[in-house]
């Protein structure tokens, strides 16, 4: 049993523990987090929860990190240094490659494996992405994201003068444009048009067609729904117009727990260094005896 | 430069050639053909063509086998004892694991790669199975194959008595069901209704709904188009009802000989032994600087 430590326990993590559960080859070393509450929810009965990961009395093969985004790189240096294999969904795109550098060196240093960036869009998303570019090396693959709620825009919107709270749509309108439908709930005082020209203006919706509706609940909204549509149309060999195309609709944070809890198993296979997705076999992301995966993918 | 010898120069074999020329990071150490014609096709200007591997100027690292199923098993193995990697896109797929374990050994004895079975199903489509099998690990998944022509099912129509020339083309119908529609000619002599019969009692098709009909011609039918719609429905963690879709329409032959050279690219970059795409990281199915491929792709 391979032993995971959960560390965070917001969206994603709780979301980690039921997929832990799930997995057959996967025991809980525990869960971290800032501060311990005095009475703990059902779902974490028997799961030891502590403030310092050196407080478990199991000692943790692999931290899933479910901490924000920007705090990634400091929490996974501490758990390698600790030698314990590291897993996380970072997903500021352009950062992704200087985050593996930095990690791969000190994985090495300590002789583990760090898997970086393993949610779904970076993470199981960019496994398609690499295969349909192999299977057609030249052409245009197209990412449309949504309907689904974005963190980053929606965490921009809840930052603008005058806005109570709010929810950020991705709508997908092909060929990887997208429009924003933003929900808010205005503070009193702000008027709907100045609110509005504020968040156009902001440099996350300056550049994209953006709807403003003011609402009396925006929690009423909320969804954790969410969608890719990818398209390849491209050439394989000299052969045109290769079609190929990938879609999904589910639940956010339970895809990305699901691909971290996948890539803390595959961590267990891998040489010390740091890893995305697209460098990891597929076959070392299931549970089960490598045989009859192969008897029954291939 | 990656230097590759094509095995075979049927259907699959112009196309890897094509493929080849095409690939950035490949010369064509030559072709090999069990008898070499005296005039060579102009596409093959440049290429030396032999009936025997060991006649050739230059060592080839990789042979891409493009000869029949049948042949693969025998053919792998001698060109691994000469320490050449092999690919193939061997395609039954019930015999897939027996082929690995014995190109395994031989691969590990001489210190070579073999990667198998890498056509498109199985290949390519592998892949995406086993990775929506990890991003919902309960639920069921359904393969749909075309419409496109069924190799396999028209050689089978082919073989029964008063057919002349036959078609079988399969049609998806969904949750992995299939219907035939196979188009023959008739020989002189027999009737549609004898002949009709004696396809669908074959074991072939007898458990499938199949249309017989006779043309005139079954030349003017042929297409290379092909195409696959594979789903997902299942379980992430605890949360029901995940959603995952993978579609192609593509050109058959070119799709399986891009496979086949990508694998090829990526049998230099693994252990010596048998692999099957799916315990071969897509990165290395890429050509070009690995910085760039996780920059631009995850």
């Amino acid at each position: 049993m391979i032993k995971a430590v959960v560390v965070g326990y917001g969206n994603i993590g709780q979301y980690v523990v039921e997929a832990l559960k799930e997995s057959p080859d996967f025991e809980i070393a525990g869960l971290v987090r800032r501060s311990v509450p005095s009475e703990l929810p059902a779902e974490l009965a028997g799961i030891q929860v502590v403030d310092d990961v050196n407080k478990l009395t199991v000692k943790p093969d692999v931290a899933i990190l479910c901490t924000p985004t920007r705090s990634v790189p400091e929490e996974a240096k501490k758990y390698l240094a600790l030698g314990i294999n590291t897993v996380d969904s970072f997903d500021i795109h352009t950062q992704i490659y200087d985050l593996k550098t930095e990690l791969d060196a000190a994985a090495k240093e300590h002789g583990k494996v760090s898997v970086i960036s393993a949610g779904w869009d970076p993470g199981s998303d960019s496994v398609v992405r690499a295969l349909m570019l192999s299977c057609a090396p030249k052409g245009i693959t197209y990412t449309n994201f949504g309907p689904g709620m974005s963190m980053g825009h929606t965490v921009a919107v809840k930052g603008i003068e005058g806005v109570n709270a709010a929810l950020s749509m991705t709508i997908p309108l092909g060929t990887g444009v997208h429009r924003r439908m933003v929900y808010i709930e205005l503070k009193d005082g702000y008027t709907y048009e100045d609110v509005s020209a504020r968040i156009k203006a902001d440099p996350y919706f300056a550049h994209d067609e953006t709807h403003v509706i003011a609402v009396d609940c925006v929690e009423d909204l909320l969804d954790r729904g969410h969608g890719v549509n990818m398209t390849r149309k491209g050439v394989s060999g000299k052969t045109q117009n290769q079609l190929l195309e990938f879609n999904m609709k589910i639940n956010n944070p339970a895809l990305t727990a699901q691909n971290l809890v996948n890539v803390a198993r595959a961590s267990m296979k891998q040489a010390p260094g740091a890893y995305t997705m697209i460098e990891i076999p597929v076959i070392d992301l299931l549970p089960g005896d490598k045989e009859k995966l192969i008897r029954d993918l291939v």
